[in-house]
């Protein structure tokens, strides 16, 4: 672990089928005005939405709602959450949904009390935050992108097509998060096997890059076989509670700063998956699986020891009389059978990319890279193999 | 994962090479008197003791010292700690040193302010602590209990012949914790491979209970496999810097409540070794492979699939053509012999048992239990195994 790191996180984490009962205690600590911040209604069909209102009221508190937070948030929906809370002086953001709603709540957050433009400040130049903070809480009810627990927040501006993500400072992490996996339940299979692939690609995104030798690559091949072992119990049975929590709670560890503390990192796949976002509005895990079978497939001979390791430690191939490259190329094509298994899509066309999109995409994509820096015609290259995948 | 739970740590860890240098910003945000707890020097040879007194005199903090703190901190070192805290009007504890040091200035920390008698109180009922507690931060110099990112504080009553532990809440946590794995560097052998063990005991504890299939349960195959490799390098270069900064940070993991959550949990060989180190005064980790290596040979066949897993995931044991008990077995071998290359001392009389102690161990042993609830008759039998060794 040669990279010296600093790792705090204050979130505190409730888990488990009773841990809505901790909601009530945790409201003493803060104010009286509450915002409810959530999605489309899906909270209101499992009945969580008149159950956290009851409570809030028996608590004494405001309520003040924002709704119709969508799955790739908006600055303008973030505009209009910070005026709110402005005008009703919240003293507490409590988000329920999934990692939209919650990133969300975090750039309201932020944004609410910010001089000059937020978007501009805080997910352009990337400044510190130096204006108060809201804090916020949430009640996760989709597993994938990690929110619940660190201080991500990824917000699509529409008018400059731009989907840019930061990890905001501790501070900004959900005081605390209430994850029951009975939540989850009712999702759709498209959206669960999405937030599947979400978790796996933010730990291959640490995994495949710098040093091969850190206790965090250790760490990463566990996690990685555990969602594997239960996506595939979950995705022939969404109610099967140990899979669905085992899940829940990998999904919270895979985007959080403990799994990949001292390395370096790559994160290419993200980026290219926020431009086709930003285009497509597609679903963030499916983006996430089409883009990173061909990426990987053109990386791979950057970083061949760690593309055997991953797929003898995480796939169980046999290296029996195979070349490094032949076990390196097995360890992808496990995964990608893997992936259609889940019913995960990997055609970007049927993610809505038309071929007129793709150069745009590839010109806007952020070049980071782990193994091997890409250049704008390198990502065409791949989005044109995932466009015909 | 079946068993609700709740997950809070307020740790800061600053970790690597200059992690020293985020010192002074931290005492910023405590009062002007520091009582610096630390053990009997070595501190002071590695240049460590002075760097830290130049950086609290450059704060203008009043400086306290309690030094001596031994291998397993006594109830009367408490106590003259609690007085000093109480006299000087401590408002930090800083601990220097190993996981007794951070263990004992914890104890501290809850007794300066306690009414009545701390031990009988906090160690034996294990109430609540209602009282003001000193906030506790470190420098780890030793890495094993991973007692710098918990709550955890075991305590010696000599009077009474008792080793007791509990974990705190995490407002007992140190609030930050200086990890530089230089500092391990100049440690006797001994010292070093004891603390591996330690942390591999605290996986091991948590993994061998309650149902197989947890998250947690592939977090700790992850995290033994880094240790193993890292062990084996270490032992052979001493001054590795990346084997004893992965064995460093694996040692905090290992021993925190992030790795063994919704785990039933065993602990049976630490409440045996608990009171061979009562008895002997014998270093933590050879006590805790001492005992083992009798205990899981004793109760693997209650919980066969399990040590068939370690076996295979953690040893890389081969399966082809043999029994489940071959296998389990063959994976408590493969830990024996990893033990003994380490140079680990697995006979107890060799760590200061004398045969009339046996009985006295084994009847004041907490049984507690994983796989298999023992009986004192039971343990003394696993004690006799490991006595003759």
């Amino acid at each position: 672990m040669n990279i010296d790191f600093t790792y705090q996180n204050p979130t505190t984490i409730y888990f488990g089928k009773n841990a809505i009962d901790n909601l009530s205690s945790e409201l003493n600590n803060y104010g009286d005005t509450i915002m409810l911040a959530y999605g489309k209604g899906a909270i209101k069909k499992i009945g969580l939405y008149d159950q956290v209102i009851s409570i809030l009221e028996k608590n004494g508190k405001n309520i003040v709602e924002l709704s119709g937070i969508m799955a790739n948030p908006t600055y303008e929906k973030v505009m209009e959450g910070a005026k709110l809370v402005r005008e009703n002086n919240v003293d507490l953001i409590l988000a329920i949904g999934g990692g939209s709603v919650i990133d969300c709540a975090k750039a309201i957050s932020v944004s609410a009390y910010c001089e000059g433009d937020a978007w501009t400040r805080y997910w352009i130049q990337y400044e510190p935050v130096d204006n108060k903070i809201v804090p916020v809480a949430s009640i996760l009810t989709l597993a994938g992108t990690g929110s619940e627990m660190n201080g991500g927040s990824v917000i699509t501006n529409e008018e400059v097509k731009l989907k840019n993500g930061r990890v905001f400072p501790a501070n900004v992490n959900p005081v605390f998060s209430i994850l029951n996996p009975e939540y989850t339940f009712s999702l759709p299979t498209y959206q669960m096997v999405s937030g599947i692939f979400d978790m796996m690609s933010h730990l291959m995104e640490a995994y495949f890059s710098g040093e091969d030798d850190v206790t965090s690559d250790y760490l990463i091949e566990g996690l990685l076989r555990s969602i594997i072992h239960s996506a595939k119990i979950a995705v022939g049975n969404p109610t099967d509670y140990e899979a669905r929590s085992n899940l829940m709670w990998s999904s919270t560890l895979a985007m959080n700063p403990i799994m990949g503390l001292s390395k370096t990192q790559d994160w290419e796949v993200h980026m290219i998956e926020h431009q086709l976002g930003a285009y497509t509005d597609c679903a963030h895990g499916m983006g996430l699986a089409a883009v990173s079978l061909p990426y990987y497939r053109f990386i791979y001979k950057y970083g061949l020891d760690k593309f055997v390791r991953f797929a003898t430690q995480v796939w169980n191939v046999d290296t029996t009389g195979k070349s490094k490259d032949e076990v390196a190329l097995e360890g992808i094509d496990a995964m990608e059978q893997f992936i259609k298994e889940c019913g995960i899509v990997t055609n970007i066309k049927e993610l809505g990319a038309t071929e007129e999109m793709l150069p745009l995409i590839a010109n806007s994509t952020v070049i980071l890279g782990g193994y091997k820096v890409l250049t704008a015609d390198e990502i065409l290259a791949i989005l044109k193999v995932a466009y015909t995948a």
